[in-house]
């Protein structure tokens, strides 16, 4: 259960600037499937709009950092915050993608001991070394 | 200021199996540095031990993840988790391994894009969609 | 499922101390309706005593904020802390107290938004600017 | 320290993209003060670009939500996150916003309440009343 | 639903790394139960056999703390972390190793106490007194 | 820097509900020193006191739990949460109760553990085994 109404298609088709988005990300991702993430946004056509940019300019298209990496991030940051839902999708979209078994395997490697040593730096407090500095 | 005292060289010496880890340390990294968590660590020879076969296993040699891709999700996690020390040495780190400027804004904006959208999701409670699920 | 039995109100009735709680919790919402959490925290009537002290005195009655506005603020760290069921009582108490559409949507844009700043200032370790100094 | 150089006004001003939009942080906000979160970002004016808009947008102006509420709700998810940096500023820019002892005071009461009802209903497993239930 | 499939005992027969550690699990902890997180962890037999030797290591036998108050420790962490089912085994591991009602009921206002604590720490920003610093 | 002023034992003094509580710390704890948490709290004396009632009815004297193993909990929660300040003042209060640094050794490799396992478990999904549910 949400704490807000997820939007049908025909709700969403009564509300021209959440029908302009939910037709841009169809367009954008060659599917006609819309997940509950932007069916739940489009309850606020204004925030809709503005998340589904940000996502369009960050996550689609070429960029210095190949998209499966991308999405392997998003599954990174979104495990450490514990969104269920956000670890759900992108995994979906990572094998989307073509992340491999052996992939998957190392990034839940580096994912559990990066987990493992910010635990253990934090309760030690560790100072950061002046080798790690920027030089400016 | 940390919670235990970081150990010198000297110190290290002193205690046969810290001494074989900063030993491997520094053979593996091919460089006489060695940061303060491992300083921090070799209170307790056992966990540094352990936690450096961790590190060795799972960071280091050729693997079905590219070296910088395992840094940048190791990042995204410390970043996450708000660990100061481990997102400056890992920042250090994916440089060190070639992580270009355009390269590193890209990582910065998925986690930025990632904290934005776990937090809609989150507060939204937005439900998993079936399409995610995994066949078994 | 819970880790712990949420005790009916039958069960409740039978401790003196939980009953004389759940009667004030009763008395002071003008409700019959208990939620879970406190027929969780029931098993443990001092625990339970203290934190229904601690809500009432913080969340009941005038103060220097409105009522409403503390449920938001409430429905911002149980977002950013992930408790789902926090995020849905809460949510429930803001839409109780008033919270019109327009505001829930500006709340979650906020919310979002710090999400994102949240990560990319931790991600950069930005210091603090000398101009956010307290006087003294 | 910083992973990224904090860029000076001549450093912006040589980025055209990067000086439009401090431009326009000074025009909006009436000050000539920048602070460092804009001068890390302006290390790629793409996302420094997009991150103020989003400011702009969720931050600025009237509203359903008052600007001072905007700001509380801004240190709760901060705080929540552990982003120090965020805390600050946020902090000061409520208390420039005309935030009171008294209402710093409760938003510090509600934060604290809420950090303990989180954990201790994270540590319950409580699972959500069904009278939280959105109508659909 | 996990993001991965939870192996049965016939499909972790026919990997003879898996299989191992399955019979290891089953020897150590006297019983035939393997809880789902081994059953996941089954896909990558490597990342399972490390993560098995660890936590043998550091939860099972003698030490300088009781097994029980590594238990506990572990609850604190995984309801911090927001980890659910993290929160389920451990508080059924507790109890399987004789936490009394009265034990959990104080364990429980630790955590929330120190979730509330936390929280106000951070939104105050307090700085280390120098008498926490440690002698070296 | 702090958010807010800490205030010194002549600012205190001339605050009866404060200085009523600072006498309290000072004769529970049998010594003269106040850290600097109480000192940010006592700008808002009443949350002063409620806190100070919920850290002396937890934390202080006889219970189910040593006073010690409770130090360990709250450095566990803490560290999780990534609050400096917590880490700090109770690693202190830990070692002041008697910590070894065996037992402290053992402490950090739980809390390294769980925070490993942790993120593994979120990163897979790994849904409650029915063994874990508490019989009603």
């Amino acid at each position: 259960m949400a704490t807000v109404k997820l939007l049908t298609d025909a709700e969403v088709a009564a509300i021209p600037t959440a029908r302009a988005v939910f037709d841009d990300i169809r367009a954008t991702r060659k599917s006609d499937f819309v997940n509950n993430f932007w069916r739940g946004l489009a309850n606020d056509p204004v925030l809709l709009k503005r998340t589904w940019e940000d996502v369009k300019a960050v996550m689609v298209g070429e960029g210095a950092l190949d998209p499966l990496v991308r999405e392997m991030i998003y599954i990174a940051v979104s495990t450490a915050n514990g969104c269920q839902y956000c670890v759900h999708s992108h995994t979906a979209a990572a094998r989307a993608r073509g992340m491999s078994d052996a992939q998957y395997g190392e990034l839940l490697a580096v994912i559990g001991l990066a987990g493992k040593t910010n635990h253990l730096v934090t309760a030690m407090q560790i100072p950061a070394d002046p080798e790690f500095q920027v030089k400016s």
